[in-house]
């Protein structure tokens, strides 16, 4: 199948950019490398030393004797996208060029107006990109499990029936996000909603949980595959800094009472899930929704995990929760669907800890690149708008770790 | 009351302008000329006469001996909007600064992308000024009731209290818009509500119904006072262009079988409205919706009232439906819910029909400047991404009027 990923240079991108190779997938992809330039604008870099794309595309070129298309530039740019979609002639279309973080996009007003924009045009021109050279193509968003929020009931995947003074109906489960970006996604899944019906595109909506690990088998031991690791307070997730923090003998550190839930899954079941969605694409007109995780769990009891598979090897952390510089329920019922995608076959990895473990190792030889930029770990960016380090919470004892 | 007005010069801007300062409220306002700029590129022009600014100012120094403070200006301009809420510090903020056209949006991808950014972005830096300079401010920002679609369900105000699968929540009634301008408004409402979580701010989000109306009493006759009426596809809306099209004996023409349900409510009761959301701020940290309209109609039911009510001043028109360029239900059930309005006092207008008398009389003194641009009531754009003139409907006996 002829995959096209927009962001190809990303976290995630990348990867999934050898995964389907492995497969037999042809891939192209666009990338402006502005994730690069988001984290060092945050202070930091990626803990994983990554190559460049040349050295990417060689590696990638030498390892499954296939090119790749790439293509530099900018998704809100509509000629740049409407002629790469021309050449290209994607069958699959995936959405992994948006800017995917709450606290970049909580930092002013013109960070805010700029994710907010740069998400909402970018997958527009991929919209009207397909309507009008490839309709019948595919389009994966990338959205996130953010976009539902904490609402006191059953998370359902997308759509729900209800009954409501005496009349009933599908529709849409109301979104509830919690910052500029994860609204920024919500207003982009209703605009791929909204084109599905308007033009009979076909579409999955990936309501992702967060992502960890530091590879996938793919990448083998060539340097040039690996993919990026960011630790800063922007573009870090949970399970990613607190490796970070674990091998450089920091504390783990919660958010407030740490007691937030949410989806979490390895990188290696993202790319098995991605591609799942990729190969079964829905009908014509179809706009579908993924709950995409592998399992909930408790921000607390994730920092207790990485304490643990640390201690095995050697490094003995604490967690110290850090006063929240989110506006966040931080205990919440919690209770989302996800069985669409293991309907299509997923295998979630059941032993996060094994996965922990490698990502520690991984990671244990980052300690320079990550001592270097220890102060992006701790955040800054308040939900309130303004920007002052936060401090270590003066926890009773009952919540300590 | 020190009330902004953004978007002063639109359709409602002028007219609430006179509406509070004939209430003794201070009025300062905002406006690029935008609309202006719209309708001209739509090939059209407003049917009835309008002054320039300063006349306009003018005007209403003369009648009420009050100066208004206006800023020429952008809303998407961050400098500019931050520096008019400093200097103005307004008790209330109405933001009417945004492209309210469907079948604008719907153009092209420029025009849908436009749209959309300008619609966010003016938003944007209306909530982040007032979170800045005027947390206390009340924003009352206009949405439309389009942003609701049509579900099978009764239509709540924003919010509804359902149980679902044992567990109870109220959480926000889901979008279900019909157009990229209609998705607009509801990435807006989404914003809107978030900062008020946020940062404690207080807003009215107006879901207001199709308005109709060429006057409210306190233009009384200066020229100067009137307010523009758009008669083209896409800035005119159904029962201002059904008064044009009457005045010229030009057939009036619902779309589609022409049952579309939609809330409606003349200039007057928008004014009396708005007025009353001003004058009653909610809460800090309350968002709040109102659906504002005065009663639900079936489009072809007021076609057959203007036909009605011009035939009363010897004006014989017919029905002829259009094919519809849009993608919508022409039949479906429809059941809103608009009671918070008059709860606070608002006194509809029942005799609709005099409003078109009304209405009709002074559009037939503005003949020539519809008939001069007659081609821009017949619309091009339709839904699918094409454009081409629409043709009149085939219908079987029973449909016709």
């Amino acid at each position: 199948m002829r995959v096209m990923i927009a962001g190809i240079d990303g976290y995630l991108g990348w990867p999934l950019t050898q995964y389907l190779l492995a497969k037999g997938h042809t891939v192209g992809g666009i990338d402006a490398f502005l994730r690069r330039q988001w984290v060092e604008e945050m202070g930091s870099h990626s803990a994983v030393a990554i190559a460049g794309m040349e050295e990417r595309l060689e590696a990638a070129r030498e390892r499954w004797g296939q090119e790749v298309l790439f293509q530099e530039g900018d998704l809100t740019d509509w000629e740049l996208v409407r002629a790469f979609v021309e050449d290209f002639k994607p069958e699959a279309i995936v959405q992994l060029g948006e800017c995917p973080s709450a606290p970049y996009s909580m930092i002013d007003v013109h960070h805010a107006t700029w994710v907010q924009t740069n998400n909402i045009v970018g997958t527009f021109n991929l919209l009207y990109a397909m309507r009008e050279i490839v309709p019948e193509a595919h389009l994966v968003k990338l959205g996130t499990m953010g976009e539902y929020g904490t609402p006191n009931l059953e998370i359902p995947e997308g759509f729900f029936e209800i009954e409501y003074k005496g009349k009933r109906d599908s529709i849409p489960f109301p979104r509830q996000a919690g910052s500029w970006y994860h609204w920024s996604k919500v207003h982009g899944s209703n605009n791929v909603m909204f084109a599905c019906r308007l033009w009979d595109l076909k579409a999955t909506d990936v309501m992702q949980g967060v992502v960890f690990g530091t590879r996938i088998d793919e990448m083998g031991s060539d340097e040039r595959l690996r993919t990026r690791l960011d630790f800063d307070q922007a573009f870090g997730t949970a399970i990613n800094r607190f490796c970070c923090q674990a091998v450089v003998g920091h504390p783990l550190t919660p958010y407030g009472k740490g007691h937030q839930k949410r989806g979490f899954l390895p990188l290696r079941d993202s790319m098995q899930c991605l591609t799942l969605a990729i190969e079964n694409p829905p009908l014509a007109g179809e706009y579908r929704v993924f709950n995409q995780f592998q399992e909930v769990y408790d921000i607390t009891d994730l920092a207790r995990m990485v304490k643990r598979a640390a201690a095995r090897l050697d490094i003995q952390v604490e967690v110290r929760n850090l006063t929240n510089p989110r506006k966040e329920l931080e205990e919440h019922y919690y209770k989302p669907v996800h069985q669409k995608l293991l309907d299509l076959g997923y295998q979630p990895t059941h032993d996060v800890e094994t996965e922990m473990l490698m990502m520690l190792r991984d990671l244990a030889n980052c300690r320079d690149r990550i001592s270097s930029k220890l102060e992006a770990l701790i955040p800054d960016v308040h939900w309130d708008g303004s920007r002052r380090k936060v401090d270590f919470l003066e926890m009773h004892a009952g919540l300590k770790s």
